[in-house]
C-alpha cells in the first residue's frame, strides 16, 4: 500500500511517500512544496494546489493522511496554514478516495509510544523506521513522512480516522 | 460592474451578486451554499468548491470580494472556516483575476459611516442601497452583499484591498 503524509502549512507543505505492507516500509519520496512570501494569498494557495496536484497524479498513493491542526499551537498563524489546509483537504479528497486525519499526539504516539516525544525523538524514529541512514531534511519532510507511518501503524491496527 | 460578495463558513456560505457603477447599485441575486453536517469535511470542502465554481461560472463576476477572518471572533470554530475560506479564496483566485479582501470593520465603515454598527444596521444599509421591500434573508446572504456593496464602495474611491 502506497501511502502519502501531508504536514500543512502555508510557506512549507511537507510531503513524504511510502510503501508499506503493515509491518515492513520503504520510503519512496519526500520533500516540500514552498510558496513565496511576495505572492498573493490566491497565488500561494494556487501553487500548493498544483503541486499537490502533480505530486498525488506522480505518486499514486493509495491512501493520504493529513495532521490535524491545533490552534493552541499556532494561534498567530492558524488562518493562513487552516486556510491551505482546506485547500490541501480539498485537492486530495477530489483525487483521492481515502484520506485521513491524525492529531499530533496520535503521530507521536504512533512513532515513540508516548505523548510527549520531543521533536528529536520523532525524527529518529522515522528515519530507523525507514532505514535512512540521515533524518529526512527539511522538518517538514521528516513530519510529513512521521504521519505517513503513523498511518501505516494505526491503519493496519484498525481502520478508522478516515475523513 | 458586476460584483460578487462572498462571507465565508463551513456550514453556510454566503454570496451576493451586484451591479455597481460606483454610484447605483442594483442587486443580481443573493443566496447561500450550506453543506450538511454529517458529511466529511472532504466532502463539505467540495461541495464548496462546485457550488462557488458553478455561481462564478454562471454571474461571470468582474471582480470578487471575500471578508477576512479574525480568530478572536470565532475561535471555535476558526480552524474549519478558515479551511473552508482556503477552498473559497482558492477557486475564486483561480476563476478571476481581481479578488479582494475586507475585514468586517471596513465593510461595516463602508456601510454605515462607523466600525462599531450592529448587524441589523448593516442589514437596514443593505436593504436601503439596493432599493429592497425587504432585508435579503438569511443573514449570511445579506452580510455577502455588504461586503459586495463595501468593495464597490471602497474600490470607486482607491484600488485597494487587491490580493
Amino acid at each position: 500500500m502506497r501511502i502519502l503524509g501531508i504536514d500543512p502549512g502555508y510557506g512549507i507543505v511537507g510531503y513524504g511517500v511510502i510503501e508499506s505492507d503493515g509491518y515492513n516500509l520503504k520510503v519512496i519520496d519526500y520533500g516540500v512544496i514552498t510558496t513565496p512570501k511576495e505572492d498573493s494569498l490566491p497565488v500561494r494557495l494556487n501553487i500548493i494546489a498544483d503541486c499537490l496536484t502533480e505530486l498525488i497524479k506522480s505518486f499514486k498513493p493509495d491512501q493520504i493522511a493529513i495532521e490535524e491542526l491545533f490552534y493552541f499551537k499556532n494561534q498567530k498563524t492558524i488562518i493562513p496554514v487552516a486556510e491551505a489546509r482546506g485547500v490541501i483537504v480539498h485537492i486530495c479528497g477530489k483525487l483521492c478516495d481515502s484520506v485521513y486525519e491524525y492529531t499530533p499526539l496520535q503521530v507521536k504516539q504512533a512513532l515513540t509510544g508516548q505523548g510527549r516525544a520531543e521533536k528529536a525523538q520523532i525524527q529518529y524514529m522515522v528515519k530507523t523506521l525507514l532505514g535512512l541512514e540521515k533524518i529526512p531534511k527539511p522538518d517538514d519532510a521528516a513530519d510529513a513522512l512521521a504521519i505517513a507511518i503513523c498511518h501505516s501503524q494505526i491503519n493496519y491496527q484498525l481502520n478508522t480516522n478516515k475523513i
